[in-house]
C-alpha cells in the first residue's frame, strides 16, 4: 500500500528552523523529541523513535519501528534507533559538536518533559549524562508556543473537522426524542463522526486526562462533577469513565448539552450546542442567553495583541453582572478556570484564556471559546466555536447554526 | 444524581493490605499514586489527585477535583489537596512517621513513574525531598505485579465485555461486504460496541500507544508495519494516525482481521478473528490454521507454574516447523516480540507472553493470545482469546465462533 508524505519537507524544514532559533534563544544545544504528536508536528512521522534536533545542524529521527514506514513518512533523515542502552553513543557519534563529553562542558539537551515518562526520563538522562549531557532540561514550554501557531495546511484541516462535526450533528439531531439515552444518542453520533474520517479519538497532553469525541449530557446528569477539566462534567458510566455521557435517558424541557469534536487528519476540532425538547425553565434560557453574550463579547475582544487573561476576566464580569458568578464554567468547587484554550494536533493547546496567561494574542493561533453555565439538579448550557485569529476580527471555524436548538 | 461507589471497601482495603505488604518486602515507607487507573484500582475513584500509602497504617486520597465526586466514591478517607506546592508539607503533616526531615533518614517513597510525566515527577520530587524524602523511586513493578492476579469481581466484567464483542462482532458481521471500506465497517463496530456501553476507548499504560477499539484491517493495508506495539498494524488513515482502520474498500478473497476489544466497567477484552468473502488462498489458509494449532497448544500450556517465556518459544517452534517464522507476529523487522498479554484495566498489563518474561503462571492471570501471520501485499491472519488462567486448564473469556469465517 502507498505510504503518503502527510507534510512535504518544506514545511518539516521550516518548522524545525523555527524550533532551533527558540532553542538557541533558550542557550539548548539539542532538542529530543520523544511524544508521538511532537515527533509528527517536527518530522512528519510519529513512528516510534526518538528525534534529535541540534541547535545547529541537521536533525535526526532514530526509529525503532516502523523503520521503513519513517522513511516514507519523514520530512528529515531517518536512522535506526538500535539499542536503546546505546542511544547516548549514537547521539554522541552523530552529533560531536553538541556532545564533548570530558570538556567540561556538558551538552544542554531539552526533552519534552511534560509529557515523557519518569522511568523513559530517568533512563534517557543517564544514557545522555554518560555522553557529555547535563541533566534533561524541559523543553515543553517552547514546542508549545511554536505550535500555538496555526500554518495555512492546519487551518484547512480544522475546516475539514468543522465540517464534519457539523454534517455528523445534524445527522444525529434526527434521533433525538424523549428517551434516548446520552449513551445511545453518542454513539448515533460517533458512528456519524467516524465515517466521516474521525480516527476514533481527540489527544490531549495533559496527564490523566482523555476524550473520545466529547460531552452528549442532559438534564441534572450534566451537571455532576468530574475529574476533567473542562466547564462540564456528566455523570458518566461509573467510576471507571466517570464523565461525559451516562445511562440517563433524555427528558422534555431539560437543557442537552452537545459539546462534540473530532479529529480529522490530526487536527482536532470543538463546539458546544444547546438544544432542548420543548422548553427551557427560564433560569436556564436566560443563562444561555448570557453564554451568547459572553461569546459575542470574545469575538469583539479577540484581537491581535489582546491579553488572554483580560478575555477571561472580561467573561467573569459579564457572569457577574448576570449574578451567575456561582455557575459559570462549572459550579462551586468544581469551576474550570478558564474561558477558552487553544486546539490543534491536541485538545488541550495554548494559548488559555485564563487568569496568569498574560500573553498577546496572534494571527494564526486557533481558540476554542466555551462559556457554559452549570446548575446542580438541572444541568449545564453554554455555547462553544472555535476561533482563528486574525489580523482582523476572528475568524469562526465553526459554524454549525447558533442558538438554543429547539425541538418538538 | 446518584453516584455509586464501583467497588467496595474492602475490595480497597484488600488491595491497599497487599500493596503494602509488597511495599515492606522492598523497603519503601510510602507509595504515590499518580495515575488515574491506579488511582482506581486502589480507591475506588479516579478523580484528579495523588492517593498516598504509606507502608503502616491509613492511606489518604488527596483530590484536586471533583473533591465532592471521590468522596461519594473513594473507598479509603479523602481530603482535600490543597495548593500543590504546599503537598510536601501536607504529607508530611499527615505522615510524621514517614517524612522524619532532620533525623538523616530519609524516607523512601515510590510513585508510578512508568506512566507520571517527568516534569511533575521532578515537581513532586523536590516537594517531597523538602519534606525528609529521598529522590521518588519507580514502584510501577509491584503494581503492575500486584494487578496480574484478578478477583472475582473483576473476571465477571472480562465477561460482560466478551459478550459485547461477541454481539457487537455478529451484527456488524451483516455489513460485511465487498467495497465496504474498512473505515465504514469499523464505524459500525463502534456503534454497536458503544451501544452496549463500551467506554470509547481502550486504555494503554505505554507511552504513545493508543487505540479505541482495535483493528479491522484486509488484505495489503492490515499488512503495512506500523509504530504499535503488536503483531498488525494497518495503513490507517494517514500520518497522524497510522495504525488500524484505512479508506481501502473489502476485496473478495482477501483476508480480514478483525481484531475488536472493548472496555466495559474499566476492563478490557480482545479479541481476534479472522474473515475472508470467498475464499482464502492457499498460503493464507495454512497460515490461519497455523495460528489456530498455536493457540491450541498455549491453551494445553497455560498451567500454573508454565513459565510465559517457554509458551513463546513455543509458538516460535511452531511458527518455524511451518516454515512460517518471517511471518510470524508482523514480517522481517517489524516483528512483535510476543505471544500474548496480559489485560485488565489496561491492554498491556503483564505477564507477557515473551522472552525475558521467565515467571511462571498463576491462577488468576488474565492473558490476550494472539498467533498471527502478516504477508506484505496479501494481509494478516490469526485469532486471538483472552483467557483466564485457574488451576486447571486456561478458562477462555472471548467465545465468538472460532474458525475462518467464511462470507459468501
Amino acid at each position: 500500500m502507498e505510504i503518503k508524505k502527510d507534510v512535504s519537507e518544506e514545511v518539516v524544514r521550516e518548522r524545525i528552523t523555527k524550533l532551533q532559533e527558540a532553542m538557541r534563544a533558550s542557550a539548548m544545544d539539542g532538542f529530543l523529541l520523544t511524544q508521538n504528536i511532537d515527533l509528527y508536528y517536527y518530522t512528519g512521522s510519529m513512528q516510534n523513535g526518538y528525534a534529535f534536533i541540534p541547535s545547529h545542524g541537521e536533525p535526526v529521527f532514530f526509529v525503532k519501528r516502523s523503520l521503513e514506514r519513517a522513511k516514507l513518512e519523514s520530512g528529515i533523515s531517518v536512522k535506526e534507533l538500535g539499542a536503546f542502552r546505546l542511544f547516548g553513543e549514537t547521539l554522541a557519534r552523530e552529533y560531536p559538536q553538541v556532545f564533548k563529553a570530558g570538556t567540561g562542558k556538558p551538552a544542554a539537551v531539552a526533552a519534552d518533559l511534560d509529557v515523557l515518562p519518569a522511568q523513559t526520563y530517568l533512563k534517557l538522562s543517564g544514557l545522555l549524562q554518560g555522553a557529555g549531557a547535563g541533566p534533561i532540561v524541559d523543553g515543553s514550554v517552547i514546542i508549545r508556543k511554536q505550535r500555538m501557531i496555526k500554518s495555512t495546511l492546519e487551518i484547512s484541516r480544522f475546516e475539514s473537522a468543522a465540517a464534519v462535526v457539523d454534517e455528523a450533528l445534524n445527522e444525529a439531531l434526527n434521533f433525538l426524542k424523549p428517551g434516548v439515552t446520552e449513551l445511545e444518542w453518542m454513539a448515533r453520533v460517533e458512528y456519524e463522526l467516524r465515517i466521516r474520517g474521525h480516527i476514533g479519538l481527540m489527544r490531549m497532553r495533559g496527564y490523566n486526562q482523555e476524550i473520545a469525541t466529547g460531552m452528549f449530557i442532559a438534564g441534572s446528569a450534566a451537571a455532576v462533577p468530574t475529574y476533567f477539566d473542562g466547564p462540564a462534567g456528566g455523570l458518566g458510566l461509573g467510576a471507571t469513565s466517570p464523565q461525559s455521557v451516562s445511562r440517563k435517558a433524555i427528558e422534555r424541557n431539560e437543557p442537552i448539552l452537545m459539546d462534540i469534536g473530532c479529529c480529522i487528519d490530526g487536527y482536532v476540532i470543538d463546539q458546544t450546542r444547546t438544544a432542548v425538547i420543548g422548553e427551557l425553565p427560564e433560569k436556564l434560557a436566560h443563562a444561555y442567553n448570557v453564554s451568547e453574550a459572553i461569546i459575542r463579547e470574545a469575538e469583539n475582544g479577540m484581537v491581535q495583541g489582546a491579553i488572554c487573561s483580560a478575555l477571561y476576566a472580561r467573561a467573569l464580569e459579564q457572569a457577574e453582572d448576570a449574578g451567575l458568578s456561582p455557575h459559570f464554567m462549572g459550579y462551586g468547587a468544581d469551576q474550570a478556570k478558564f474561558l477558552g484554550h487553544g486546539i490543534g494536533l491536541e485538545i488541550d493547546e495554548w494559548p488559555v484564556l485564563a487568569k496568569g496567561f498574560d500573553i498577546p494574542l496572534e494571527a494564526g493561533m486557533v481558540i476554542a471559546v466555551e462559556p457554559k453555565f452549570t446548575f446542580p439538579g438541572d444541568g449545564v448550557v453554554g455555547i462553544e466555536n472555535s476561533y482563528l485569529i486574525t489580523d482582523g476580527r476572528p475568524r469562526a471555524l465553526t459554524f454549525t447554526r447558533e442558538g438554543l436548538i429547539k425541538l418538538p
